[in-house]
C-alpha cells in the first residue's frame, strides 16, 4: 500500500465515520453569529430618543426627509468621503439601494439602458464575487462578463479593453476592500484606472459595494483610495455610486444603508425613490446615529466584532495549514483575508463541486460551490467560499476537520498521479 | 350696488387683509400633528423586545425572514382578510409595496408588460384619486386613464366596458374605503362586479390601497365587502393585490406596511423582492405587534386618532356650510367624510386653480388644484383636495375662513350671473 492509497484510504474511514454522525452546520452566509448581535442589543434596548427633531429640523416620526436626517448623512458620509449633499440614507438593504440603482437605469431613467441600440446590457463581473450581485444582474435581464481578480482588484487590462470598445457594456460591481469571497482588497493603481478609463458607453456606472469597510481583521486596517474623489479629478463625476451599510456592524435585519455619489446620481435616485416613499426609516437613522456617534466610536465597535471574528479565521488557516502545507500544498490554496467574512479556497480543479456535496451529505452547508461566478459557472470548479461568522469555534473545527478529509478524498480519487 | 357687487367689494376687501398678514399654513397632505404622534410614542420609548426569536423562531436581529414575522403576517392578515401564507409584510411605505409589484409587473416578471404586443400599457384610474399613485403610474410609462367616481366607486359600466375590450388595460388602483380625497367607499356591488369582470388582460391586476381600513371619523364604522373571497369566488385568485400600512395608525417615518393577496402572488413578490433584501426590518414589525397586539386593540388606537381628527372635519363642514349652505349652495360642493384623511371639494368649472393660487399667495398652501386627476389634467378645474389633518383648529379655523373668501371672490368674479 503506498502512501497516497493509505491517504485515500484513511479519508475514506473518516468519512465513513462522519456518516453515522451527521451533522447540523451550515457555513454557507456571512450571517454574524449571536454573540455579535450582543454587541448591538443596546442599539434597540437601551438608546433613547430624546428628541423627535433631527438636526434638520425634521420630525423624525413624521413623514418627510426623503435624502434621510441631516446627522446620518453626516456620519455615513464619513464612510463614503461625501458630503451630506451626496448621502442619501436607506432602508435596511444596501442591496436594495443598488438593485434600485440597477433597475432605475435599466427601466426608468430617461434613456433606459434597456431601450438603448446596444443590447444586450452588459455588467463586467470580477470574479469570484458576491453571488447576491450575480443573481440580482440575471434577474434584471443584464448580461455579465466575468473578469478575473488579480490579488489586487479586477484585471484592469481586460476590463479596459472590454469597456472601451463595447458600448453595451454599462457597468460594473466592485467590492473594493475585503472582496467577497477572495477577501483582496483594489490597489490604489486599479481605483485610478476605475476612475478613469475610457468607456464606450458614456453612463457608464461603477457600483462599488464598500461592504466591508471597517471589518478588519487584523491590525493592518486596510485603506483604499478614494475612488470618488478620483473619478472626480478625471472628469467622470458620475460614474461611481458608493454602497455602505450597518448590517455587520449593528444588526443585519434593523440595521441602516447609504450611497454615495455626486449629487446629480442622488437627487436623480431621490426622484425614483420619491416615487415610492416620503422618507426612509428616519428613527433608526437616528438610533444608528446615537448608537456609532461618530468614526472612532465605529472603529472601537468594530474591534469587538474583530474579537469575535479573528478567532475562527486564525483557526481555519491553522487547520488548514495543518492539512495541506509544505509538500502537500497541492491540493488546495485558501485566503487569509485581512477583513470580511469569508475564506476563499481554490481546490484543483473538478473538485469542488464534489466536496461541497460530500460536506452536504454529512449535514454541513457550505454555499454552492463556484456560486461566486456569475452564473454559477465556472469551467474550472474550483472554488468554494467557506463563511465561518455564524458558527462556533467547536462546530467550526468540527466542520473544517470534516472539510479537509472531503478535500483528501476528492482530490485523491481524482488525481491519481498526486 | 345690488347684492353680488357688495359681496364681491366684501370678499375683496377681506382678501386685502389677508394680504397684509401673511401666513404659514399648509393643508396640503394627509400628514398626522403632533397630538396624534404622541399617541403612538410609547411604540419607540417603551415597547420592550425581551426575547429575540419569532413565532416562527426567527432571530429578529439577524437575516432572513423575506415573507415578515409570523405574528405580523397573522396580525395584518385581519386587516386584509388573509391567511398569514397570504400576507408579506414590507418596510415603511406601502407605496413601495405598489411600486414594486408595478416595478416587477411591467419589467422582471415573465412575459412583462413592457413586452407586450398590446401597447402602451394602460391603467384604470377611478378619479379623483390619490396623486402618489398617478404620479406612479406616469413614471412607470403607464397610460393613464381615468374614470368617475360616482360616490361607491368607479362608474362599473365604464369600466367593464373598458377592460373587457383593451388587452392593454392591464390593472386599476382602487382607494376601497374613504377614497383619498373625495371620502367615498366602494359598495358590496362595485367589489362583486370588479371581483367578477371579464377583463382582456389576463393578467389583470386591482390594487387594493385600503389606506384608511381602521381611519373611522363617525361611528358608522363602514366595511367594505371583502374583494379577496369575491375574486377567489369568481375564479381570479390572483386578480387583486391589498395594501394596508400602519402609517396612519403609529408613526408614518417608522411604520409597517403589508401586502396581502395570493399565494401566488405573494411567492412571486417575496421573488423580487429576494434579490434586493434579506428582509425588511423584523424588529420594527415586532415593536408593531406587541403595540397594535389585535383587531380591538387597533380599534382602540383608532378612536383616539378619531378624537383628534374628528373636530377638524367637524369645523370644515360648519364654516362651509355657514358661507355656502342654503340659498349660495351653488358655489360649492363638498364632503363630509366618514373616515380618512380628506374632504374635497368640488368648485364651479374654471374656480378651482385660482382659488388655490389666491389662497397660496396669502400663505396657506393646498394640494395643486385638481393633483387628484390623472396628469393632474381636469378640464372642469373644479377639485380642491384639504387636508386638515395637520393643522390646529386655530389654524384650520383661520384657513377655511380665507378659503370661503377666496371661493366668494372667484366665483363671483368668474360667473357674473349669480
Amino acid at each position: 500500500m503506498d502512501h497516497k492509497e493509505s491517504r485515500l484510504d484513511r479519508a475514506k474511514s473518516q468519512y465513513a465515520l462522519y456518516k453515522e454522525r451527521p451533522l447540523d452546520i451550515s457555513m454557507a452566509r456571512g450571517i454574524p453569529s449571536e454573540e455579535q448581535l450582543k454587541l448591538s442589543e443596546s442599539l434597540i434596548s437601551d438608546i433613547k430618543i430624546d428628541k423627535w427633531l433631527s438636526e434638520d429640523d425634521l420630525d423624525i416620526r413624521n413623514y418627510g426627509g426623503l435624502y434621510g436626517i441631516e446627522e446620518a448623512r453626516e456620519l455615513f458620509g464619513t464612510l463614503l468621503n461625501t458630503t451630506a449633499e451626496e448621502t442619501l440614507i436607506g432602508g435596511n438593504s444596501s442591496l436594495q439601494l443598488m438593485f434600485s440603482v440597477l433597475s432605475h437605469h435599466m427601466f426608468t431613467k430617461e434613456n433606459p439602458w434597456s431601450a438603448s441600440k446596444d443590447m444586450p446590457v452588459k455588467f463586467i463581473c470580477p470574479s469570484p464575487g458576491y453571488d447576491r450581485h450575480w443573481s440580482m444582474l440575471e434577474y434584471l435581464g443584464i448580461k455579465m462578463i466575468p473578469v478575473e481578480l488579480t490579488g489586487s482588484g479586477p484585471n484592469m487590462e481586460v476590463v479596459e479593453k472590454l469597456v472601451s470598445q463595447d458600448p453595451s457594456i454599462k457597468g460594473m460591481f466592485v467590492v473594493p476592500k475585503y472582496n467577497n469571497p477572495t477577501g483582496e482588497s483594489v490597489s490604489n493603481e486599479v481605483v485610478d484606472r476605475l476612475a478613469g478609463m475610457h468607456t464606450a458607453a458614456d453612463d457608464f456606472l461603477i457600483l462599488w459595494d464598500n461592504a466591508y469597510v471597517v471589518h478588519h481583521l487584523t491590525n493592518e486596517k486596510v485603506e483604499i483610495k478614494d475612488i470618488f474623489s478620483a473619478s472626480k479629478a478625471f472628469g467622470h463625476p458620475d460614474r461611481v455610486i458608493q454602497f455602505v451599510s450597518t448590517s455587520k456592524m449593528t444588526l443585519p435585519g434593523a440595521g441602516v444603508s447609504a450611497m454615495g455619489a455626486s449629487t446629480h446620481n442622488i437627487n436623480e435616485m431621490a426622484k425614483y425613490f420619491g416615487k415610492q416613499l416620503i422618507s426612509f426609516d428616519k428613527i433608526n437613522q437616528k438610533r444608528h446615529v446615537k448608537f456609532l456617534k461618530d468614526e472612532s466610536t465605529i472603529a472601537a465597535h468594530m474591534e469587538k466584532h474583530r474579537d469575535i471574528l479573528e478567532p475562527k479565521f486564525t483557526w481555519i488557516d491553522a487547520i488548514l495549514s495543518a492539512y495541506f502545507g509544505g509538500e502537500n500544498n497541492s491540493f488546495v490554496e485558501w485566503t487569509t483575508p485581512k477583513g470580511g467574512y469569508f475564506v476563499h479556497l481554490t481546490t484543483r480543479a473538478n473538485c469542488a463541486r464534489k466536496i461541497v456535496e460530500l460536506m452536504s451529505a454529512i449535514g454541513i452547508t457550505l454555499t454552492p460551490a463556484n456560486a461566486a461566478y456569475p452564473y454559477g459557472s465556472n469551467p474550472l470548479d474550483n472554488s468554494i467560499r467557506l463563511a465561518p461568522s455564524f458558527v462556533s469555534l467547536d462546530q467550526l473545527e468540527i466542520a473544517m476537520e470534516a472539510l479537509c478529509v472531503c478535500i483528501d478524498l476528492v482530490t485523491l480519487e481524482n488525481y491519481e498521479n498526486l
